[in-house]
């Protein structure tokens, strides 16, 4: 029996492979009637807003239903997105992992429901939760950074992400750290995304055993080294696999240089990393610390933690539910 | 006779070369009773306080004295200091072009003029200055970057400076733009000042013509290439000198990315930049701009103003009086 502490928040994380819904009280603790499946983008985005509709009315059966009113206890749907959204029309311009162009996401959804929404893309969402509910709880500037396909990004001043004049601010993926380095895949070179991302490790690694390096990898595909992915490395990196620490030593200095330009420029209280990297562990963020202690001011160095985030499965819906909830009349 | 239209607060800019004060008055307008001379940083910080005290005096003697009483016009005083500062002790920690240590500047010019202080650092106020009264006055988001003898910053947001934990935010002239880049003073590699700041341009200058460029910069030196300056190199680029040109396209790229990226990570409404290079003109600024096209977010980019300061002489003392302002009991 699940302890009725509404009103509940739905948030909704609209992934590239996963969809997740769940409800978040307003009052605090975990998310209720969670639903996770598997995003149906080849049917395109009507019909995954029909999936989301129903996995909504199926969470708030289980949730809330038991006592008796529903639609006075749900006050809303907080929605996070992949790729260039536009929050004020509530469309998503476009999304490289889903193909959607300029679908207005946050109407759809308003309207399968009957619950008004408010959209945010995944970063600014999974930072927010690591603010409300993670690993930076309630501190006063927190960056986030996100590391899954691609790197994202949010930043927080006072409990609000900042969205900079056209809304978005927070893209530290595409902070240039080698300006004649390797070709990232937004055309530029030198992108923090393009070494430290979840398929430039998988790059990496590639590349290196091309190369001639010997590793476990290579059995844990039986050769076909094309397969290895990032989550593969850090299962070599479990198993003690030396060329796999050599991988995450790289990608700790990669990642150490870009959070070192994030304290210099912003001096937070704390960076919190979020998404598969987090797999590689103790071990990532030592060598992370590291890199950043050489590379930023002494002060700031010292104010700031790095850290791993809290919620791996559930901040998307969290910081989506989170930011719905900051938002409505009378919140700060 | 100059208008009185005080209330007015001192603006005292303390420089690694030249002391500058001046009264700034509450209610707008060009600062009055300016004063400049060279720093006595032989003669150490004692002294150097001595001079600013004489300084003021007379400034305020010129400006408020004929209306008869002086201290009631008077409010304080902003402090603008180069190198690392404690603002509420009101120290300056370490300032490398002055030598001073752990220097309590705040209390001493408090003593001498017997009016309260506010200390902050150089980048802040000439970042601050152009919010309040030069080339991006009142914008919400703004990031001024100041380029002299080394590359500093300030971040603006609603009219605030952005300080951060430690109140270190804003040094992006210690941001990585390559990661095994050129020798920084700092001690890292591939830092933006490594290559932008005045001296970098300076040095990229000599290194060039020590490996056979033609320029006539040669010339303008009589031979002696190590005395090549900054403000040498934009003087022979208003000369038509094509090895200039090179130079300062090069510092345009360099520039173009530290800017590209705290677009992509803040996407402010107005980048300002301060300081010597707005020497080298529109054919720098129109270089950085293609830069920074090629490396941002497009709608942050088109967003985004990217302009020379609009105060080259009085940033520091409008700047340091306006935070003096702007944190008196009753301001927003």
């Amino acid at each position: 029996m699940i302890d009725l502490s509404g009103p509940w928040v739905v948030g909704v994380d609209i992934g590239g492979t996963n969809l997740v819904v769940g409800l978040v009280s307003v009052e605090g603790g975990e998310p209720c009637g969670l639903r996770s499946q598997s995003t149906p983008s080849e049917r395109g985005p009507d019909a995954t807003v029909d999936e989301i509709g129903r996995m909504v009315t199926d969470a708030i059966e289980d949730v809330v239903s038991e006592g008796g009113a529903v639609t006075d206890q749900v006050l809303g749907v907080g929605i996070g997105c992949p790729g260039s959204i536009d929050r004020t029309s509530g469309l998503v311009r476009t999304t490289p992992n889903l193909g959607w162009v300029d679908y207005p996401i946050s109407r759809k959804i308003a309207n399968a429901l009957q619950l008004p929404t408010v959209l945010d893309n995944d970063a600014n969402c999974a930072t927010y939760a690591e603010w409300w509910r993670g690993a930076g709880q309630g501190v006063e500037h927190l960056v986030g950074i996100t590391v899954g396909t691609g790197v994202g990004g949010g930043v927080m001043l006072g409990g609000r992400i900042m969205r900079g004049a056209s809304g978005s601010a927070g893209e530290v993926g595409h902070t240039t750290i080698d300006l004649n380095g390797r070709r990232c895949s937004c055309g530029n070179y030198g992108c923090l995304e393009a070494y430290a991302s979840g398929s430039s490790i998988a790059l990496r690694a590639i590349e290196g055993l091309r190369a001639g390096s010997q590793s476990v990898l290579t059995e844990l595909v039986n050769g076909n080294i094309n397969q290895i992915s990032a989550a593969l490395v850090y299962e070599a990196l479990q198993l003690g696999d030396q060329y796999a620490h050599e991988i995450i030593l790289e990608t700790a200095k990669f990642l150490g240089i870009g959070i070192a330009n994030l304290i210099n420029t912003l001096n937070p209280d704390v960076v919190v990393v979020v998404g598969g990297v987090v797999g590689a562990g103790d071990y990532l963020f030592g060598a992370i610390r590291e890199e950043v202690k050489q590379r930023s001011f002494k002060s700031a160095f010292e104010a700031c933690k790095i850290v791993p985030g809290q919620l791996p499965e559930t901040a998307g819906i969290i910081g989506a539910a989170g930011i719905f909830i900051s938002e409505m009349p009378g919140q700060l």
